[in-house]
């Protein structure tokens, strides 16, 4: 199978050789691969050989790399529709994906640029919810949603319990919101960012700026969405049309 | 000014500096630095000292280098709106910008899958009129745009003389057009588009696949739009909320 003075260097074979068993679908979308030792053992290479080849293959998005779990076939890009109702566990249950939020942080803090979006006083206290957006166990976003800590005190307790930023905001009387703007940029990640989303920080990602507001029209949540540009393409539908 | 011997590389200090005269706006976005001779002659250092110092500003969206023009201060990201009605001029207008579409190449061709997004036979002849978009002089996206051959005939010389994808369907006498649905992804950009769009290749884009559909609801044009990362920021507003 691998080939020695070939002139192809042998780390790159294996590339190709599981690049193609991965086209094939014998390895299928969301599947792990086998483990260094035991590709090292099957092709008669060093685990070094194999580290580079499985480098490759993230660097050309076939699979990702999730830190003590092991290398993953990349699953299809999810089709994220981004409109007036901007749900992200219907969206992902539209393709046929249960979804979830995870919390990881909540600080308070005060900021005059995110307090204006908010329509409130410069130094209102605000809240900052960092959570991931998890499609099954593959984290597909990385967020911070602000919203006001007087309107919404214990938001992050709340979301951390009910996985879901609508039955959070139901929690507190809210039944309704949509979403007013949403601004995208492709940028490339910060290192911090790859880690928790599985993927180099030379492979661009889609940040998603946002504004939701109430049945009223009131501000209720400025977010910053860092979306794994394998992971996710987003998609705006015009159906009125 | 610039001081040798510091620890700090004379390329990296003279960077620095020019990095601090664009934040303090004495050199104006879309203005054209001072030459590689002029800014060797001022730092008293030699060209490839200020060309390794241009490259890093490059790398960090603070200018860009035009091929045998010159280097310029990077404009603000245009903000790009995505809605029902998605017209590129338009959407400059509303920035302040003057706006017109470049026809830079055409080519008739059969495409099995982009037919099926047009609702067309497999086999029906498709028109690929490759385009830049312009804001001003500078180019903002490089699109390709499949169309109907037999309902357009010679589209690409309308659009030629007309710059205006709204002007050349007028003269079909197809008077209006909405946008049905966008799929909108962050990657980086190909050697040809990054030369296109003046950005270096590491630096990701946002490539916009879309599909317009006449009043009647037929499809009318496929296009994959790539729009500089640095130049557009993508918005989709909800004002009926």
């Amino acid at each position: 199978m691998v080939e020695r003075g070939s002139g192809v260097a042998v780390w790159r074979q294996i590339g190709e050789l599981l690049a193609e068993d991965i086209r094939k679908k014998l390895y299928a979308p969301g599947e792990r691969l086998p483990t260094e030792p035991e590709l090292a053992a099957k092709f008669s290479v060093n685990r070094h050989t194999i580290r580079r080849a499985m480098s490759e293959l993230e660097q050309g998005g076939l699979v990702r790399i999730e830190q003590g779990r092991g290398t993953f076939v990349q699953e299809h890009a999810i089709d994220y529709a981004i409109g007036r109702r901007t749900r992200f566990s219907e969206n992902l249950l539209n393709q046929g994906v249960l979804g979830h939020i995870e919390v990881i942080g909540c600080q308070s803090l005060r900021a005059a640029d995110i307090a204006r979006h908010l329509e409130l006083p410069r130094t209102a206290p605000l809240l900052r919810v960092q959570s991931l957006g998890k499609a099954e166990n593959r984290c597909i976003d990385v967020s911070d949603h602000y919203i006001d800590e007087n309107r919404f005190p214990d938001f992050a307790d709340r979301l951390r319990t009910l996985r879901s930023i609508s039955r959070a905001y139901a929690h507190y009387g809210v039944t309704d919101y949509t979403r007013k703007w949403s601004r995208i940029t492709a940028i490339l990640p910060s290192v911090e960012v790859a880690r928790l989303l599985s993927q180099p920080k030379t492979r661009p990602i889609l940040q998603v700026e946002s504004l939701n507001v109430d049945s009223d029209g009131t501000p209720l949540q400025y977010s910053l969405t860092r979306f794994g540009g394998d992971s996710v393409q987003l998609v705006i539908a015009n159906d009125t049309a």
